[in-house]
């Protein structure tokens, strides 16, 4: 799955704000006429391409410069379906892994995603390719994940939705209620003081091989979970 | 997850030959004395250490020059063992993604992973920082993977393997049984005559907005769903 996926769902999205289209003639092709016949495009060879986007993302002829989508207030996303979940993301910074997590999200039918104010990467041709189009489908609120305080408008209002708040722990061990003994320990990647407004603490049943999965792959997991036992 | 977590397992484990270690003080002081006194270190500065790994790989101040484990043969490595996974990866390319498999794998106790003679990525550093420790751990085996066949002297030694072979599908829709008809369709990712060898192809119960999971997201449920049905 490359990049161009993600542009043909970016050229897609009436609310995505586009400037330019960098293009191979072959790239413009592949659209299969679905570009408007007077969007800007700027004809270029592969070697150009590469240059305008990162090493590892494979632009298949074509980079669609555009503007980043209006983050969304969190009252404006909610549904009040309490069976859509709610991705919440504390420090989780790689931009392939936060794309795949948004691309599962929406595949699972997730209402929106929060991630922070910082220590998130911002929307790059990385995360646009991992995400695979989820970028225009899945709502996005970044904003502090405090869900049981009313300091933060936007994602403060977690604590009045109903259902339960849970935290997925990518690392082994049996699932179990959040105590103080256990939060304290270190390396935990999700921050103490958001652990402690969770009502359960969800981990894998994962051999004693490893330490732990990777954060997208724990992700799915959970949404996968989240999505079977609702429905059996 | 950095590479930190791939050096000291390769480091740990006897199976590896090393060569030397490129390293700052720093990054031999977090290793907590568990580096052999005679261990060939050569000293650098962590711009060094960047010019020698990937790009997106952040090195934690060392970096391990050592040999590829040796492949092994699929006979060596099957123990007979019904309930434990063996993973075969068909047309996977990005080290990101294989290394992710091999640390949800390790993690769900998978018996050991086929990947292709071609097609596949070498070991490298990017692959080694993905699977956090599983090359280490997970037994690994190359050849054409032809569950049915007994041409290979590798792979064709899963059509002998009590239980039954299945193939998951990243893609949204219905699990079934292979046929002619939907098996023909382009774009697949594993190839035809693969799907055609098994008893069984696993969609996943994902929403019309996308129309496909990342393949290590994805095999990171089945490994999961695979898991946890067997201990209900």
């Amino acid at each position: 799955m490359g990049l161009k996926h993600a542009v043909e769902a970016a050229l897609k999205n009436p609310d995505r704000s586009h400037r330019k289209l960098w293009a191979t003639r072959e790239g413009v092709e592949s659209l299969d006429g679905e570009l408007p016949s007077d969007f800007p495009v700027e004809w270029a060879q592969p070697a150009d391409l590469a240059r305008l986007v990162a090493k590892d993302a494979p632009h298949q002829g074509l980079v669609l410069e555009c503007a980043p989508l209006d983050d969304m207030f969190l009252a404006d996303v909610l549904d009040g379906d309490p069976a859509r979940p709610v991705v919440v993301l504390d420090q989780v910074t790689d931009p392939h892994n936060v794309g795949a997590i948004m691309r599962s999200a929406a595949a699972f039918d997730a209402c929106c995603i929060v991630t922070q104010d910082r220590h998130a990467p911002p929307e790059s041709g990385t995360l646009a390719k991992s995400a695979s189009g989820a970028l225009e489908v899945l709502p996005g609120s970044r904003g502090e994940p405090r869900p049981r305080t009313r300091g933060n408008r936007r994602s403060g209002l977690l604590a009045h939705r109903p259902g339960w708040i849970g935290r997925i722990d990518a690392r082994r061990g049996p699932s179990h209620r959040p105590g103080r003994t256990r939060a304290r320990r270190r390396g935990d990647g999700m921050r103490h003081n958001i652990t402690q407004h969770c009502d359960a603490i969800a981990k894998l049943p994962i051999s004693e091989a490893m330490e732990s999965l990777n954060v997208s792959n724990a992700a799915a997991i959970a949404l996968y979970a989240a999505a079977t036992r609702e429905t059996e």
